[in-house]
């Protein structure tokens, strides 16, 4: 992968950012935000329109992740993430703030906020993401140490 | 909500379940199975096809809940979840298996393990389900205090 | 246990918390903050004088509890935490700052910062707290729905 | 630090290790077991008895990295651990299993049950320890890229 890809470019062209309608808006030294429109097909309940809580971390783990690219230039798979919930989202739209706490040459990492369009935090993420052991293909082989 | 739904039922009505593909097999006494057939739409990565880890958690997610539900009769808003990916998905599908590892009177604790079709494991979860406050409406406002 | 009682004198009143040396000094309205001196005997290696791990998370979930207790009036058990090291502890004092994102009925959800006496961030940390369902005894009991 | 130094005598050398009252039993193959005698001091409660989370914590993240360092041979900073509390440990001993879930050039993450002498569980654990750029101390440099 070209390091010299810019982010956004680079997430964009993402087969599930785009399917889901993930749109990350900035990418740049350890930090990213992105939104996401909602509709019905992101809820877990018509009636209440409450979003599925994975819709909340796709957003959640794509703009962490754009938060390290920024930072090293590179693809940078997730190593693990806990989000918390702390409202339902039934609004029109969510939004995605990641910042990076540390960014080593093994891993970074990272703190994601989620709030909808009014303001209300949804969840908060805190996630650690590799850096280093090569591109987002061989990192893998690098993490079981082959 | 009627506590009588089937769990299969009821998760297979979820619009982001069925959006993205998820089919719940087994929810039964704290159990819980499914899968997700992946599809180019589900990838990080055209070019090397690695599942997005937003696909691996939304799986897991619903197969955790399924678990809760199968056990307390009703739906039950996820508190928080970690997610530690062990290898890159890169086949044909995903398959969750979840238990209860304690069910309580305000919240539950499931695992909930994701592996392919060769039974490689892609992914291994943790997280706390409400179990107390109401519906998957009014649970929220449980949650917070109101 | 007394919901009256204050919390600085209860969380100083805690076994674990006085043979580790843990001094909470501020609790009220969903925030606390807490000190601990460091020794020799605290540390993971006697010649780089590094923090234990566990010396640091014991510091973070007693002022992590504090922050509940100082809003909820009552001793409540930790159900889940996680914490993040950020940078290893070699100085003189530890200190926590904690507070709560969100106070349900059910659960609380908590932040927790650890840093050192120069300001150093050490580590960071979430967890979710029982709220309900009794006090230090009996909250089990109600977690394990008997 | 030398890397053939044997694990049990490495951890049992560690100041906290010893002065919290953790042993040691076992580290081999990425797996690692030990075992902490309850006192008084260890409670969070006189009157209860119950064990303050944060010596579960400190006898699960001991036995979880001495169950990395039988694997690497080498002292294995924890990057970042979650506990889940099952039940609330009043007995005479606490003990802790772990076993390597993934070890990788960059990192490991790691499972850790903690049991009373009864067998009943008392918490879970999952955490990733850094396994390159080395020893205890550079590994933390490397971490933050310096």
């Amino acid at each position: 992968m070209d390091a010299d890809t810019d982010p956004v470019e680079f997430f964009d062209r993402i087969p599930f950012v785009d399917d889901l309608g993930i749109e990350l808006t900035d990418a740049s030294g350890g930090r990213a935000e992105g939104r996401l429109e909602l509709a019905e097909r992101h809820t877990s309940n018509e009636r209440t329109g409450v979003v599925h809580g994975g819709v909340t971390y796709s957003l959640a783990d794509t703009v962490g992740g754009a938060a390290v690219y920024s930072t090293v230039g590179r693809s940078t798979p997730t190593v693990d993430m806990r989000i918390d919930y702390l409202a339902p989202a039934t609004g029109e739209e969510l939004r995605a703030e990641a910042e990076t706490l540390r960014v080593g040459a093994g891993v970074a990492t990272v703190d994601v906020t989620v709030v909808d369009e009014s303001g209300t935090r949804i969840a908060e993420c805190r996630g650690v993401y590799k850096t280093g052991g090569g591109d987002g293909e061989n990192v893998w082989q690098g993490n079981r140490g082959e």
